[in-house]
């Protein structure tokens, strides 16, 4: 039977046979395997692999190790393909091991020119180094990819990328996106050694400390100069395909002939991780379908992930994959040393207009560790004081811990005036814009500079609320769009596929294709985590767009990364989430939310909103709009929902308030009746009954706890009275009980999976009916 | 500028020179836009589509209606492009539209014979009508996919597919996956039509009726035949992987030469949802990688979504993609008719060994629907009395509401002869396998056939726990893992991407790989989503194995989805989530969950665990693999935890219980302190501390919520003496405090983003400490 990797026994021992010889500045591997038995079945181990010159403690195959190997000449790898060797193991698995592959990788050795041009060596080690000596300070980090990286982020710094270290925030810089955010001190390390502000040397010798603007993953919040917030694999990619279309988008708006106010490229470093995540296909995909041309993204194709070697689970062509999305696609062969190969890739992706483009860069991760290049180990962990020293030697690097040479320095250091300088020809730019275009100038000071919103935009909303009658918060939505969309350009977004059920299309709104790049509607696919983070994307190009994104409420489950990123990274995302219950009816409990709310609910800086009607409708997309820092999930209903009376959207901004009460000015109320969305006309409705009774009783309409926990203790005593206890309020919603108790001490709720039929028989079913609530509330009084 | 579609102006009124020729039975449509202004920018209108013969309200281009042209010939749709059309549009934008593009698309009228053979129009058109009629008769569905489809499926269950209607469990059958989900009825159709009990006449008029068993979507748990529950765009696909690699493992452990005891394919059935929906390609990756033969996806290419034509956003290269990611591809040209080369196509997808395969299938959706086939109208809606009528004259097909004719039943029904014959030739098998090796066929009959633990699990486990000490709870894991390795070669699973930190490698155990399919390791690669998925197939494959899927528990976000579908399809699956807190440390906010516990512990049917310590760790996994219906995530820390004194299996199984009291039998407690997983050791020595000062102090360690639930309201009271009440309890985790008022009345907790730094300076920073916990005590006490 043919085994992983091993060839077939007749080519064993055939070392004698060979010359020794290695070619520096080679590493060898050698991989080998251990045949067992284990519950009756037999197999080997997983590959095990040594550096042939590093040292080892554990299962070190003792006739190859670094002794038998160092200084002699290795001809050909495959010379020992077979070789038996010693080994020691663990005594109960002994047997003889097996060389199944013997590997040649590029890493460094003493003396070594990496590109024949010292200026360069010095400030791509200047990167390595500093990326080295701050995850060995920290003693935590992953200094793998940027010593990997290091060649390409310099000739992309160096040649290409169109920025202004002192102002980060210039409009028309070029993007940058780490999408492999572990690799994080590149970035920091290029926004040092390049003179921004918000970098310093004390900060890398910080890195990965609390409260340092070095955090372990690159945060847009924490540090200028960082677009986007990565780590979490494959969002980078998707939210640099929102940064390119949010570009190609503007310059359709604004650009004029001779008048080019927006003209960016939008740079990606991805890794494995990243290629491998499905959302980086879902926004690749659609990258492509779009033909965004100055998206350019560089793969690092290292070949190595935590679980060691990529081969264990990915063996895709990934070029022939991104040429079958549309990209153009060029490899580069030597990612260490052949700048002018990555030069030119650059050069001839820039070029290539009607598709975006992926670079595949082989390299070596850990490049210049003597023992640790090419392994798993050096991704994710610092290398140790004694393999620092190794590196340094093999390197031929005499600087010392966080020393950068002051050439190296010197030479980054030129972007600030250079930065300056293109920013300065921009605002000329801009002032002969003005001039020519004094409309168009004022919608782009408006929302891209001043990110302000047009005047009257609230009066619309609350106008379109009125016209608006009995609907689904659905439709009422898609009235707010459509109020919205002719005086807000900057309104842009879409839906995953659902547009005529989610009701997004908007009047008079072009579709943003790739040849209609003025279009604001986008048409996503079924490609919601791709949305998420495009949207993520379209927000942080910081140019004022105001992204909405839509699906149905439950497939927020397949972009939940996505939104935790729009929170943590502050990027106030618009969620159109329809079909927000159990009520949506026949499709079933595969597509029925009921721990969606709780879940959200409970996740740090989102505004989970789920208004009763269209006037709370139009007061959600206040709530949303007025954000700057906050996403919005809006939790709309598929059913038609009556208007209610006293709705208000004023009550609605403060997240909870008394839509009705009998009780009379100073009395107590007998109970409080709360709901949000669809079930609020339910507690209405029974509240009705239980006054006619003589009850007194309040009803509170409770659309958005985050809002509500933000208004003052005084306002919200006088929505929830201490006097009226838990034990005489009552919740009913459809959708789980989880962290009701906050609030009331009864409940009803949905705590089981739904089911399918029609809304109305599924409601019944559930008890979330006037009935059920009557029931419950007169157990009580 | 160039349009989308739109051709140079210079082809303008060519009708004139055309000779106007239709040939059914295809149907025509044309597409048009409109060109207007708003705000300044000038574009088209997204393109409208139109059917020549159809019908159409709104928006009807009058004199190419249908009137025009019924009856006369078309030569060439190309003809048309560029005609200026009237237009009968809203007054705002009228324009002159004009004419970009005629289709001309295959569907059926009268009269037409697709296939020559009676009987196959028979039982493909049998399929295609009880999916209208049931759509009719529930108001509701989707039946443009079974209408598209239905010939394939004949094709398939006709001559492919292995299996026994009346014991749809068989364990060798072939494996049938709807990855498209919202075709049910093509499901429920074939399931009553070979004659499975679980579908009858009945149940398919009872169509998306509450309670029945034909739900929107299927679910394996309502309907035997069903495999596994789908709806959710790309779930199917993946699980199908899981399905196949489940058959891969177990044929490579039992099968012998000559008693091939498990040798069956999996089939799949998926849309272009399914296609673009990032998963599927995570999991179509890994089944490349794996070269897993045996599974067949045929997908229906019909150009067709919910947002209409899918090149408003699809327009990448699927065949090339899949065979990127290693998958033998096909296409047929013409699926709704082409009975032969569907038949080809899987044959020969059957002879590729080393690749999985992916049969393009160009389809109609809705094909017989005179005016909405090839239309997004067609997707998931009723087709309307009206068009029900037209489609019967077009597909010639005499016979009532929900009758299917009682030639093609017979046919249908031979299967259940047949499948009973071939699950008696594999009982004799089965019958000489036990003979020939006894000691295999005792392992198969206990784990594949009556899915029983092996003997001294529990006290294996309970073993590992008294011989583990201070240790992290992922260590603890491991070492749980590497107790059941030896003795549960059921046990399968594997992390994305993250074994040497979740820690899920096990001694001895090969990883699973396309030369190794006894090994039972899984590298899933960065695909967390796929793997959620892979798991459940695992699962459903029904054959006893065990699946584990383990990553960081904050990527739990990226898996949500798949997680709630084991949820909701009872697969009992195990999560192992390491890193579960921001005690994890520098990695920071963007991998350290917050909400992730309230999360889960909302959502039905899930066990969230988060054991103290290596005892408590144990009593996660007995409680995760007791459970056959319900899925359980374990949440475990990345640092080091005591192992505490008095920490119980049979405590921690309850979901919470005392781990300590110095209150003295039958006294009342002055304070509760709770906690889980890592913070159980803060309040324990918080506790101490306030007993030193003469408290009666009860801890509470609380692993899970949904086993304390399920315990009678004594015992939970014995743990939470109502006489205590809530605000003499406190709550100490390093999460969000949302839920907690269901149990105590303060909370130790974050309801913030996390930061990057050291653990314990996180730790400190947001207070979760035994001073902190002490300064919340003495304020109340």
């Amino acid at each position: 039977m043919e085994r992983h990797g091993v060839e077939s026994s007749s080519s064993l021992c055939r070392r004698e046979e060979s010359v020794i010889k290695c070619n520096l500045p080679k590493a060898a591997f050698l991989t080998y395997s251990v045949p067992y038995m284990v519950s009756g079945v037999s197999g080997k181990s997983r590959d095990r692999r040594h550096s042939l010159f590093g040292s080892s403690s554990v299962g070190k195959p003792t006739n190859l190790s670094r002794r038998s190997f160092l200084g002699q000449e290795i001809d050909s790898a495959q010379d020992f393909v077979g070789c038996k060797v010693n080994y020691e193991g663990s005594r109960r698995t002994r047997k003889t091991p097996m060389v199944t592959k013997i590997e040649m990788v590029e890493t460094a050795a003493k003396p070594v020119t990496q590109t024949g041009n010292r200026l360069a060596d010095l400030c791509i080690d200047s990167i390595r180094f500093l990326a080295i000596d701050a995850v060995e300070n920290a003693k935590s980090g992953h200094p793998g990819m940027p010593m990997g990286m290091a060649p390409a982020a310099y000739v992309l710094f160096e040649n290409f990328l169109k920025f202004n270290p002192k102002n980060p925030f210039w409009v028309n810089r070029d993007r940058f996106v780490l999408s492999n955010g572990h690799g994080s001190m590149l970035l920091y390390a290029l926004l040092y050694l390049c003179g921004y502000d918000s970098v310093t040397l004390e900060d890398i010798k910080k890195f990965r400390h609390i409260h340092s603007r070095t955090p372990g993953h690159p945060e847009n919040i924490e540090t200028a100069g960082v677009e986007v917030t990565t780590g979490p694999l494959g969002q980078g990619i998707a939210n640099a395909v929102g940064l390119a279309a949010a570009e190609a988008h503007l310059a359709a708006v604004y650009n004029r002939p001779g008048h080019d106010l927006i003209d960016h490229y939008t740079y990606v470093f991805m890794g494995d991780g990243c290629v491998m995540e499905g959302i980086s296909n879902e926004a690749c995909s659609l990258a492509g379908h779009l033909k965004l041309g100055k998206l350019i993204a560089i793969y690092d194709d290292n070949s190595i992930s935590i679980d060691g070697k990529t081969d264990v689970a990915f063996t895709e062509d990934v070029g022939k994959r991104y040429e079958a999305l549309g990209w153009h696609v060029v490899t580069v062969e030597n990612g260490n040393f052949d700048l002018q190969a990555i030069f030119d890739a650059i050069q001839k992706a820039k070029q290539v207009h009607d598709k975006p483009s992926l670079i595949r860069l082989k390299t070596t991760i850990g490049y210049g560790s003597p023992n640790k290049a090419n392994t798993g180990e050096v991704h994710g962990a610092a290398l140790g004081a004694e393999e620092v020293k190794l590196t340094r030697e093999s390197l031929s690097w005499p600087f010392k811990e966080f020393e950068v040479p002051e050439e190296a320095l010197r030479h980054y250091r030129r972007h600030i005036e250079t930065g300056q300088r293109i920013e300065r020809e921009w605002q000329a730019k801009w002032e002969a814009y003005k001039k020519a275009f004094p409309e168009l100038a004022a919608q782009f000071e408006r929302t891209v500079l001043n990110k302000k919103l047009p005047d009257n935009w609230e009066s619309a909303l609350i106008s379109a609320a009125e016209k608006g009658g009995d609907m689904a918060t659905r439709q009422a939505s898609q009235a707010m769009l459509n109020a919205l969309a002719p005086m807000m350009p900057e309104l842009v977004g879409g839906s995953a596929d659902l547009a005529p059920s989610c009701l997004t299309m908007m009047k008079n709104v072009p579709s943003f294709q790739h040849n209609c790049r003025e279009g604001r509607y986008f048409h996503y696919g079924v490609r919601e985590h791709a949305m998420g983070a495009i949207s993520n994307g379209l927000y942080h190009h910081n140019t004022g767009l105001r992204p909405f994104a839509a699906t149905f409420f439950i497939f927020t489950d397949y972009m939940r990364a996505s939104i935790r990123l729009s929170a943590l990274s502050r990027a106030a995302v618009i969620y159109i989430m329809t079909h927000d219950s159990v009520a949506l009816g026949e499709d079933g409990p595969t597509h029925q939310p009921i721990e969606h709310l709780a879940s959200f609910r409970a996740m740090p800086n989102v505004y989970m909103l789920r208004p009763a009607d269209v006037t709370e409708t139009a007061a959600a997309y206040i709530a949303a709009l007025k954000s700057t820092s906050t996403p919005s999930i809006l939790a709309l209903s598929r059913q038609k929902l009556p208007k209610l009376k006293n709705s208000s959207v004023e009550g609605c901004l403060k997240g909870a308030y008394i839509l009705s009460d009998n009780t009379g000015s100073g009395g107590t109320p007998d109970f409080i009746l709360t709901a949000s969305g669809s079930e609020v006309h339910v507690v209405e409705n029974a509240a009705e009954k239980l006054r006619q009774e003589g009850k007194s009783i309040r009803v509170v309409s409770f659309p958005c706890w985050e809002l509500f926990e933000q208004q003052s203790r005084e306002y919200q005593e006088s929505v929830f009275p201490p006097n009226v206890g838990k034990e005489l309020r009552l919740v009913c919603e459809a959708g789980s009980s989880f962290g009701w108790e906050r609030y009331v001490g009864h409940m009803v709720t949905i705590d089981q999976f739904g089911v399918s039929g029609k809304g109305d028989d599924i409601l019944k079913h559930f008890g979330i009916t006037v009935e059920n609530v009557l029931k419950q509330v007169k157990a009580v009084l």
